[in-house]
């Protein structure tokens, strides 16, 4: 099935006239799944052999295992340790096509999709695109503050922070020295408090090494949290312990801190005050990434409103699942937590669903089992949640990374992550420290020979 | 010591006042050495302990080891694995400064060189720049060919080449879809047998499994060189097993074929035909990183002219060593092969030969030891000379493969690269295949979220 271009589908934004998705006809269902995360593969997984044909789309050409992204922005690990090439993860599967596209409007009347590539029409439509930072409307933070959802902002990351240090040893004013060297991390969440133990670690053993012209005594790491309790989603005692070790490891927590500004070099607090820093990552929250097209009742909070079949409210071949999908009850008004586990079960819960479809049976209702949830703080300390204890320190710990390899996608990226956490554990070493993509301020990045 | 600022020196091009390099005053010359690669490194070790403050620039933070960066290119390495932050290789070295910036132009009559981040007195400067890839004074290939001799250009062909086959995907027309699957090298030397070979183990291993729907047999590898041979450095029997390998591994080479033009689809060839691809690879040649600021005599064919202590003529304290010195005699009238070997033992020489000033000692002359030279053509296949005999196959591919781990610097980077390269070959696959850093014409990298 070429794709019919309808009257108020709009042509692939393109220059050339012969391009063409070439997704060829099927016998089955065209299933088109948005987003290759964590919902999105295990869906194209899930309907390996099962009669639909199976097209995915995604910006990039690989999943990114984004638990991890904190280490690649830490030096700890390689991109190429957290990352999958999609291609790779369904090589061999049958009528199933993966193109590299965003996807940028839906025609839901028209069962149709337009994409940067083209337009191609669906028999079932499933929005597994996950979160994007959220700014909440502050412009001028989204401009200055590093936001880490990505491969490329990880290493953005990176690089800002060892240019910085690179910087630092050529100035002879005070307060520019400390807004280079301080770091300051907005968020308290899982990815603020990783972040933030990462950074310490990086304090501690690696930069002194590298940088023994430096005081770094001087270094401030800052965690701002607006709210009262670092890791909200987790139990209190996760949250106790986050914060106990993390001033241990000299992390400034500030509890009940709003962030109101950022200029690129001032950080203005909610209670006036201010630091002073050219590196601020924000953690503060995200927000699902939406695709234009769908009616407005369909959406609420930033998430597609669904029912209990992950279906999108208001039409019958349209699902959203994960970050980007609000199932409400009145024990979840705002839905379940954008975290991994719901999307994977969501996800097969889908999946299993267009499975019944076929053999014309009754649906199931997502039901989310949870596994409990954790957290790294640094060398030795974690918090796990369990669904009925939790436990915090070295065994958390060695849990959390034990869960980190299993889910870690391919036997390769296992063994190249272990090797990197054996090596840095061992020698207090973050090898990965190449200024590779020399940051820019607004993310371009130019070569020169 | 603080930089002076004589009258026809520049102040720093930076645009605030405060900036300053920071390197301390010392009861020892300094010694100012330009370059981290495998000549700069070799004296910063070299003068550990020795009485000398030794200050080292370079444009990147880290050392690549340039003979794997092909692998890179073609996703079997990380770039990672290949590179070691600077910092890290003269961790904890005393009165040793490194400073990343670019070295613009050299006052010998001040000893001082003016460098994007100021200006440094010197006693000894030692210019270790290497080389740069050469177009020959063709702008358009310039403008349209990738290079690849630093790190980011090696990611960039890896991510050209599989944006490449994401797009041929989309392509309705015979000619735009050949020149997105085709692949040009252009030098017949280490770099261009190399790559080649590596490019025809994903055609035949990788690529066919990641993109069922081409038609792989369509795949033309172009290897292009101007001279009646391959390898044209190493033995008569190197270059025809080396020759005769690419041959069976389908890559058609291409010998006494000069590339007169390329405007970024085709390839003008010097017998009047042409070739049409997206993607040329340039490795025909290599020229001296000059700096500006040194006498005209004492430049030669792009490369600085040195005595037999690799002193640069009309200087009796700027030496130069490796690609970037012509160190003439009547039996090398161009002067050393530009080589890794070459400028290892250049740099221990000069190094050497500082400590003897120390002690009011003879200095004493460069002789090269060739230790032999080696290129690897792909699976089992490699060519290595030795200075009395020559070996090619697979025992030839054990010994590259044992010499290059050996010399790569850091034994987490040793391991990593062993792991790959016993994952490679028992899989058959190449694992790093990410677009990290999308390719665009002028090189240019975007963001966005």
């Amino acid at each position: 099935m070429e794709f019919q271009t309808s009257s108020n589908i709009p042509n692939a934004k393109t220059d050339h006239s012969k391009i063409s998705m070439h997704i060829p006809d099927s016998s089955h269902p065209r299933v088109i799944i948005v987003g290759g995360g964590f919902g999105g593969i295990e869906i194209v997984k899930a309907l390996k052999n099962a009669p639909y044909q199976v097209v995915l789309f995604d910006r990039h050409n690989y999943h990114t295992f984004q638990p991890l992204l904190y280490q690649v922005a830490t030096a700890g690990l390689e991109p190429d340790s957290i990352a999958s090439p999609l291609r790779r993860i369904f090589k061999g599967q049958k009528d199933f096509y993966f193109r590299m596209a965003d996807v940028i409007k839906i025609f839901p009347e028209e069962k149709c999709i337009h994409t940067t590539i083209g337009n191609l029409k669906y028999d079932y439509l499933i929005l597994a695109t996950g979160s994007k930072t959220n700014y909440y409307g502050m412009k001028e933070i989204q401009e200055n503050a590093m936001p880490m959802k990505q491969v490329p902002q990880a290493l953005n990351i990176r690089s800002k922070i060892l240019q910085n240090y690179e910087n630092a040893l050529l100035s002879n004013d005070e307060l520019e020295l400390n807004s280079l060297i301080d770091i300051v991390i907005v968020g308290g969440g899982p990815t603020g408090v990783e972040l933030a133990g990462a950074m310490s670690e990086l304090r501690r053993s690696v930069l002194p090494k590298d940088f023994p012209e430096h005081d770094f005594s001087k270094m401030d790491i800052y965690l701002l949290e607006a709210g009262p309790r670092l890791l909200a989603g987790m139990s209190d005692h996760a949250g106790k312990k986050s914060l106990e070790y993390l001033q241990k490891f000299g992390v400034q927590v500030k509890l009940n801190t709003a962030v109101k500004s950022y200029d690129g070099l001032k950080v203005k607090l909610g209670d006036g005050s201010e630091i002073v820093s050219q590196t601020v990552i924000w953690a503060a929250g995200v927000t699902g990434n939406l695709i234009e097209g769908l009616k407005p009742e369909a959406v609420k909070g930033g998430r597609y409103l669904v029912d209990d079949y992950n279906k999108v409210m208001g039409y019958d071949n349209i699902f959203a699942v994960g970050d980007t999908a609000a199932m409400l009850a009145a024990d979840r008004p705002r839905g379940h937590a954008m975290v991994a586990q719901v999307a994977i079960q969501q996800g097969k819960n889908v999946a299993k669903n267009l499975k019944l479809k076929v053999h014309k049976k009754p649906w199931k209702k997502f039901s989310y089992y949870d596994k409990g949830s954790m957290a790294t703080v640094g060398r030795n300390k974690a918090v796990v949640d369990f669904p009925k204890f939790s436990i915090a320190g070295m065994f958390a710990w060695f849990i959390w990374m034990f869960v980190h390899l299993l889910f870690l996608i391919g036997f390769r990226n296992k063994i190249a992550t272990l090797i990197n956490w054996v090596w840095n554990y061992f020698t207090f070493d973050r090898a990965n420290r190449l200024i590779i993509r020399p940051w820019r301020k607004n993310n371009t990045y130019e070569n020169k020979e």
